[in-house]
């Protein structure tokens, strides 16, 4: 299985050395440089080891250096320029860690190499090979050695071309590949991880269980890398129990963990609201190596993720979320705003967590209301995007409401998985991908705007911008009679309406126009194209829009 | 020159076409593939042209095909997979653009090339060189041509590993190179560039003139990019004639420009007036793709920047500084923030602009003590990261006091490029460089903690932390007693301030423990070592600090 151990390989002179030491320190870990190890073991300078016996020989030794150092942990490893090349030692690599490649032109690594002549670095040691041989210069005899090897460095698992970059850009790059390719497959044997979110900057994993708060949250907050203390925000409906389990296991894991609540309710995600946890974590003297936990729905989730996104200029936030809304959605994919009277969610920022702890065991002191309302994020999961997924609800509706410990856990992180798929697609929804999410959104937020948030829960509104969506589609052409027909039937099955009363309809319409998705004017509307299928359109019809939102008055 | 072009090189089923395609709408540009203008020129598909010429007539043909495309500009080129082995062509390629190899293993070409057979894709009329010879595996054939030919992909100026990234994440980190190496090119011979800042995501140009406002302001947008409307936040001192000017500018260029005004000075660095702009934002209904524009000081900058972060998650964000310490400091470098009442810049995010004008003729209309309070960051740079500009300062005061035109220009600009280089080497504070920007703050900003912000300017308050510092790094035998003297000269000449009155002296040490810098509760302090060179220290010794901190009152 691999570990935490990133491999830099790579002809000499492409900064392997200074870069994984520089790297390392980035990452909080150990640095080791094989042939430092060799020399350690031997005794003998690698220059005497070459004259002393063949290549053969040192090869060996090498691959013993490479062995011992597969001992240690969280460690970033320089390797020789010709150690990629054996079959063994890349194996050994492949299956230790993440190796990452350092390149350079062969201009650069002469330059490189020039300017380090006498240098006591450990890599100037293992340069027996590029002595030039008679009648060729040394940029040659470079250009020559490295076009034989570059098959090998090419079979890496990422590269970084270094000609361009100091040392400290290239140290970035080395972390980020790590935190980004590395750190997913740490979690490839644990089965609580639902679903791994790959970002541009960093992985995340989502951690989906029953009855995991107390068990897991403290444990995987110092796995996660976290080293200084927890602020927990949550409201105050949801502190007890799930606010004082949350800080117990982080306690019993040696974190200190200092609480924050919140009246419940949308009102909450405001700039007044985000001012007060500021002050509460100035008072606190909050670091940037600390990290604030949302323990609750969309709307702790929201303001500690925004909280955290611009305390400080950015500190580490992980969301336990504690409704099938946020479960499903709202903790996955660093989106975190608070809303301004002109528009929800039109302030935030895009702040990915650092580890997402689902667990669904809290959803059975959910009210009513809020569990039904949940189910429209799931529904439009696979109704968009999983035809899978449509099935079991249609055929498990029964279990599912009823929340099965099993089957609930099993929905639910396999609705994590389909979010963090789209994420990592299109973590900043510059795509196509993410758009896909917005199916039921376009009507959804509009009529949340138009009645004034809180008559309409967000799950209620986007069930019946469900509903309009698969109208308008159908009108079409686009979306057929039988996708319209089961979507109809889940969201009765789930308890979801699909017809709003009291808003006018004109209300509604001139609130979608303000809707921050538009682009230069024009609504981009996602439509099923079958069960389990959406797609986006540009080009609908304001008339029938109008038909539609008016048609989906309750009446 | 090098233009607006960015190649993609690699081996078939890299991925070239479909990255290429994906990166051109993300870049907004247009896409061409080297293959398909070849057919298109020839009539013939390659298949055919291979069997009825030899390798050599197809590469005439591809070369004829690549000098076509070059005619274009803000294009994305997908070129055939033997394309870059041939040395004109990479002659042609580097002199034009950005050239980015895309790679894979030969596993994931494999069947990625299996999965696509029967395709009608272009890139699949380009693989009869790729036919197994007798008694070889498919995979065989690919990894021994990938093997002979990786050493001319290993000459890209980025390489980008696909084997475990979707097409949108390939294209993204496509689209990324080209911002980060490509764009940094076209500024080369533009003279009123004084540097460029390489971000992570980004590079953006530091553009420093005489009277540049009106002439550049409007087309220096539309060059950066920027498609939609300008929303210009200053405050209502700099609205005539800087906010107008630069209105006008931005007007004559076709661009569309509203004017947010707010009362000068630091207090409205505040949530509150943020959350003005946001209403002002949201009742313009601007979107994504409009920009914020901060005509101005720090304040402004700060705050149009912190806007621009935050509202709708993100959009662009332009500088045009006016005073001192914004053209040489505040405005190059992407730190966003406004202050609580617990501390200033308390609250904010590391936003890169897309472009910084400084208009160096706005400091003639600069008040005296502003004026003054600018050079504290410039001599700054000097004394802690560049001694030649020490000489600069002590040889050229007079003229420099006076704001000679040419010679203040020449001076802003090398303060610019000083600044820009420390943040292209470490964007978000993470390592050391960064902080050695940070000499005489640490004492500088819990003065004007204690002070109550506004008793002391900025530049005053760390051109009095710059003394204390030195006398500290003097008590540890570490500051040369000349550079202390150099620097005390300067700040004397400059007509800075090096003791304060009025505040408590256990005020600023208590306001010092709750720096944002803190790490862990040691304060980490930017100490000389000479003149134009500073390094970090944290074992200074809290008695020292103290009496330093004391013996810096006036009296």
């Amino acid at each position: 299985m691999p570990g935490a151990r990133l491999f830099l390989t790579g002809f000499s002179g492409a900064g392997k050395s200074a870069v994984g030491r520089r790297a390392a320190a980035l990452l909080g870990w150990e640095f080791a440089d094989t042939d430092e190890a060799i020399v350690k073991a031997d005794g003998r300078p690698i220059p005497r080891i070459f004259a002393e016996e063949d290549e053969a020989g040192f090869r060996r030794r090498e691959r013993d250096a490479l062995r011992g150092i597969l001992d240690r942990e969280r460690v970033v490893v320089s390797t020789g320029g010709g150690l990629p090349l054996d079959a063994e030692n890349r194996r050994l690599m492949e299956g230790a860690g993440l190796v990452v490649a350092l390149d350079a032109r062969p201009e650069t690594i002469a330059a490189r190499l020039a300017g380090a002549q006498g240098g006591a670095r450990a890599e100037s040691m293992a340069r027996p090979m590029l002595r030039p041989e008679q009648g060729e210069s040394a940029l040659e005899r470079i250009a020559a050695l490295k076009r034989e090897r570059q098959w090998a460095y090419a079979l890496a698992a990422w590269t970084i071309q270094t000609d361009a970059l100091s040392i400290e850009q290239a140290a970035h790059e080395a972390a980020r590949a790590w935190r980004r390719l590395g750190a997913a497959a740490l979690h490839g044997g644990d089965s609580h991880v639902a679903a791994i979110v790959v970002g541009g900057e960093a992985a995340y994993p989502i951690v989906v269980g029953w009855d995991i708060l107390e068990a897991q949250t403290g444990q995987r907050f110092v796995e996660a890398g976290l080293r200084g203390r927890a602020f927990l925000v949550c409201d105050q409906n949801v502190l007890h129990p799930y606010g004082r389990l949350v800080q117990r296991s982080l306690t019993a894991a040696g974190v200190e963990a200092h609480l924050f609540t919140f009246p419940p309710g949308e009102a909450s995600k405001s700039l007044t609201m985000a001012g007060r946890v500021y002050e509460w974590l100035a008072e606190m003297r909050a670091e940037r190596r600390d990290a604030t936990v949302a323990v609750g729905g969309g709307v702790a989730g929201d303001l500690a993720g925004f909280a955290a996104a611009t305390y400080l200029r950015g500190m580490p936030v992980v969301h336990a979320p504690t409704t099938l809304t946020a479960m499903v959605d709202s903790s996955i994919g660093g989106k975190t705003a608070v809303d301004l009277d002109a528009g929800k969610n039109l302030v935030g920022a895009f702040h990915q967590p650092v580890l997402v702890l689902a667990d669904v065991s809290a959803l059975t002191t959910l009210p009513p209301r809020e569990l039904r309302e949940g189910w429209a994020e799931a529904l439009k999961h696979g109704v968009a995007l999983d035809a899978g997924l449509v099935e079991v609800y249609e055929s498990q509706a029964d279990a599912l409401l009823a929340l099965e410990p099993e089957l609930t856990t099993e929905v639910v992180a396999r609705n994590a998985a389909v979010k963090a798929r789209v994420v990592t697609q299109d973590e900043r929804e510059t795509g196509g991908a993410r758009t896909l999410l917005n199916y039921g959104h376009t009507i959804g937020h509009a009529l949340e705007a138009a009645s004034g948030y809180g008559r309409y829960l967000h799950g209620e509104a986007v069930a019946i911008g469900m509903t309009g969506a698969a109208r308008i589609g159908a009108a079409h052409g686009v979306t057929p009679g039988e996708a319209v027909e089961r979507q109809q039937a889940l969201l009765e099955r789930f308890g979801l309406p699909s017809a709003y009363d009291v808003v006018d309809s004109a209300a509604i319409l001139d609130a979608m126009t303000r809707d921050k998705k538009v682009s230069a004017g024009a609504v981009s509307w996602v439509l099923l194209d079958g069960v389990g299928s959406a797609s986006i359109h540009r080009n609908v019809d304001a008339e029938t829009v109008r038909e539609v939102v008016e048609g989906l008055r309750a009446g």
